[in-house]
């Protein structure tokens, strides 16, 4: 099948090395030359504006947009929108916020276009294990783009069937899933990224307590200088704790297990924004994602105005002078 | 290698099932005579009570108590520490508190006994996968066990090896590790147990977003009426919250995906609460864990206190008379 | 000084009366009639209708809106707006969100009409101890209309001044702030109410606490049964957690102090959300803030779907069956 | 009446001061000699010993300890256990873990002697406006010490009765319970500091949103430039979250709004910790106070080890290198 990709970085590039692998042609632009040249070297058809791309691709097109969330996605898709025909389709692979897809869509729609949204996890691995997809958008589309999503899900693989699955949507056990109508796809990766960020948090507060474990502050006899990296790995056989993340910590782990070529200044994405917003729509107590969430926030300063205010108040109650930080 | 077993519950008893397996012989004990009875058909060599179990066992002897923590754990460990001689070794592979564990094995030294704590994670699935195994103790003794750790772990399996780890303790891709002195077992055990909760917990509250995308509250066009059992189907698959968990909540929603049969009621287990109070001792800020752990508390309440509080205090100021539950 | 007034409930009927108390004048609507008639009858004119109220007004008109937040306020502020002429003014005194503020006072501003928003705390005891003013708009206005905020505020009193506040605007001892242009009144009491949520739930965990002091989960020596009511009145007096909502909590724990009459259900309004979203969009980790909100949401719930889900990972894990509640 | 005090800090010596103030007699003793022969000047006896304070007071004997909590303090109250007589008394008026209480209790029991435990709060601001005090012992010798405590207390001064507290232990309103047996004046106290946690936290979050409101982040017509004294002090009338706190926070603001003499470095003191302890034995959700002290935590960690995972973890699924904190 055909697809045209916009936004050749590391997502967008691999699925289309994922599609030509599986016999599909891609007609592919970035804003970056040396980009196009590396897919079409790889077998990809080569184009030098959206207007080209457009124009290489048969109609009903498919133009897959792979490009950072917000203002230049917007602007791909509004382009596109002005260059495509009736029954022609957009996909949005990126990070993209819920809503502007639901809105997107309406637009496009009166337009006679189709708008495809996909939430991709899978990150550098994907090329290799799959992408693993949460697909909105009207039934007829999804239906139609299927052999292109079926060639970049990750497949059942070695991993066991569940158990009470029999007549379900086999989709889900390839690895891809149309959630619902546009927007859904989006939905269901923003709150995966939101579960993603407490998971991690877990993990990151059980190590801590772990390589807290020798403080001076506990009892001689209480105190353990535990190796972090076979804690890691052990949990990896066996345990309820085991899990992907898990398997990346024990590799982090398995090199210097102090991690002192990490600042601690830990970014986050809309995802995980959006998630506490949407539960906070839904009147849904999202403590522990919410938890999450604000530790992130709380890495990336250096001095609080809170903790001021607290060493202030502190003062004032008090007389304490709190120490400064060493 | 001979061991006795004390308590022969679905975990003592599969351990009992596993060691013979593999070549191993077992004296074992329980209250319930019908317990040894079961395994005495699989192999095991049966006894009447702990002194019987204790003169079954040759010299240097090693008895295994898998009872509930507590008082019930305590006095069999207090009760063996009286039947047995110097070099001998009592295991305990319960849950019990790690402080418990210290002060044991410094009772138990002073008469020449060696103490071994061995948190298990396993569950129910142990017999078939194996069990993860975190062991404290001296170094002698728990080298001295290797081969009935060795017999009980998991093993490498198909997991894939983590890049990096050439050369260190090859007995944690097994799925054992000697964690470090007596306490250290129980000690690791606790925090993999305190960190379940905030994965579980993650879990939890992301599809309690994803079944709420439905709520009346949203606009319309934002709605969403999401397949629980779909969405962590395809997430075992290439995605980054893939997890054992998650495979569990992947059956659990392949079935009744409404979970009509649970009422909500959480039961929360020691390891949970002392995960927090090790983490406040050592001035570690576990937000995700203590969030997780209160969850459960509050999941018990039928009626809080708290929140009663809350309504006094706004009808104080604000006159609000809010509704009854309904 | 002259002032319309839309919306003649509790607060909007009382702003009126203590206008009226010191000396100024008002034109009153409401959809209830009865309302209308009973501040004829404590000295205000009458209006029929939002027409009606427009024109028994001087120029420059004020017009002070007192409605739910929402979309009852928007129609009026709305029909409003096309009533009046260049240089009146719309006060919205509710709870609305400071981005809708933003939105209509760059409308009405095209019309040459100014817009102020008012964000008013005090409740049913407004009337007599005054209403503290968070105000937003353009400095000209705010301060043609300071003789209306002055009867409203609660005054010095016998409040001691803060020591360091020699030469700073002098209305904010007074009990109104001119907070910045429009939007910062709803938005600073916004965050106002978003801390009320992080205060009460303070409180509230601590006498739930002390309420529990006497659980038989604890070892007999070290229970106790307190008096509620006697510790929140006895923190009244000097005190650290001295406070209006501390008062208000002896007041409720002065009566029945198992608080029998209350189910714990806990509504929320818009500013809580509100102060969290803006926490999130700022990046400010808004912990506290946040788990009071949830709290709340949570005691609305008979049955959580994450509590659910968590049984049912309980049960693939371990076999545990958790109790139905009782 | 007499009283012995050990401890001559600023909490022990205004005790002292205000007790000499309205008549009672002291003897006093300190390892300083010099805030011994400060208090002699002001009427008090001095002691050289605990021996010679011990043999200055008369029978029944009632001796104040006010020592930092843990060794320093129970040093002191075994010695005084040896050197005192069947029907004296010993008050722990520190911050005194009230477990340690009970035990003290019962070992200073069985010799006769009594053991009172009171959990103090005012602070720097004792000695003028009095301390609030939570008292546990048994009823006779709390009653008997009755004129300490009233003397001690703030009385009722100008603050409003509490309606509906006709017919209540008048000692309430005075500023001083008798909360319960030994350990629930240090139980009560306990509780009160978590609390204090939680409010204070509640504010610091509260300012840092208002703070951050002009956040680059915020789209340019959502920014607000907000003074943040003028806000403290004018909810300092009428609103709900006036308090004693807020009152020293508009008084911190009052000078540099900015804090910058504050590095946010935070200190905790044991009972905000014992407090979650509390709660987690009590099963009780204490989701805010545990949060208000993790924030503490967190605010004296340079770097977290817990963040450094996450930024590991992030590098290995999506490759991301985080910067460097500027």
């Amino acid at each position: 099948m055909q697809l045209g990709m916009i936004g050749l970085g590391r997502m967008g590039g691999n699925i289309v090395r994922r599609l030509l692998r599986d016999g599909h042609t891609a007609v592919v632009f970035d804003q970056n030359p040396a980009a196009v040249a590396g897919l079409v070297e790889a077998g990809a058809i080569g184009a030098s504006s959206l207007e080209d791309l457009v124009s290489k691709l048969e109609a009903p097109r498919t133009a897959w947009v792979m490009l950072p969330a917000g203002a230049i996605t917007e602007e791909a898709v509004t382009t596109l929108g002005g260059l495509m025909q009736a029954g022609d389709c957009i996909i949005d692979g990126g990070n993209s916020f819920y809503g502007d897809d639901v809105r997107r869509g309406i637009e496009l729609k009166a337009k006679g276009l189709h708008y495809v949204d996909v939430g991709t996890s899978g990150g550098v691995w994907g090329l290799e294990r799959g992408y693993c997809m949460m697909i909105g958008g009207d039934t007829e589309t999804v239906d139609r783009l299927d052999p292109i999503f079926k060639t970049l899900a990750p497949g059942i693989g070695d991993i066991p069937k569940t158990p009470g699955r029999e007549g379900r949507d086999p989709r889900a056990e390839q690895g891809y899933i149309h959630a619902g109508p546009t927007g859904a796809g989006h939905f269901v990766k923003m709150v995966h990224n939101g579960i993603e960020y407490g998971l991690m948090q877990a993990y990151a507060e059980g190590f801590d307590i772990l390589k807290h474990a020798n403080s001076e502050a506990l009892p001689a006899e209480r105190r353990f200088d535990l190796n972090m990296g076979d804690i890691a790995e052990v949990w990896r056989r066996g345990s309820v704790v085991s899990s992907w993340l898990l398997d990346l910590t024990a590799q982090a782990l398995a090199g210097d297990e102090s991690l002192h070529d990490f600042s601690g200044y830990v970014e986050d994405s809309g995802e995980g924004r959006w998630t506490i917003n949407a539960a906070i729509e839904e009147s849904v107590p999202a403590t522990v994602l919410s938890a999450a969430l604000y530790r992130r926030f709380r890495s990336r300063e250096q001095e609080s105005y809170a903790d001021k205010l607290l060493s202030a108040m502190r003062k004032g109650f008090g007389g304490h002078q709190e120490p400064k930080k060493s």
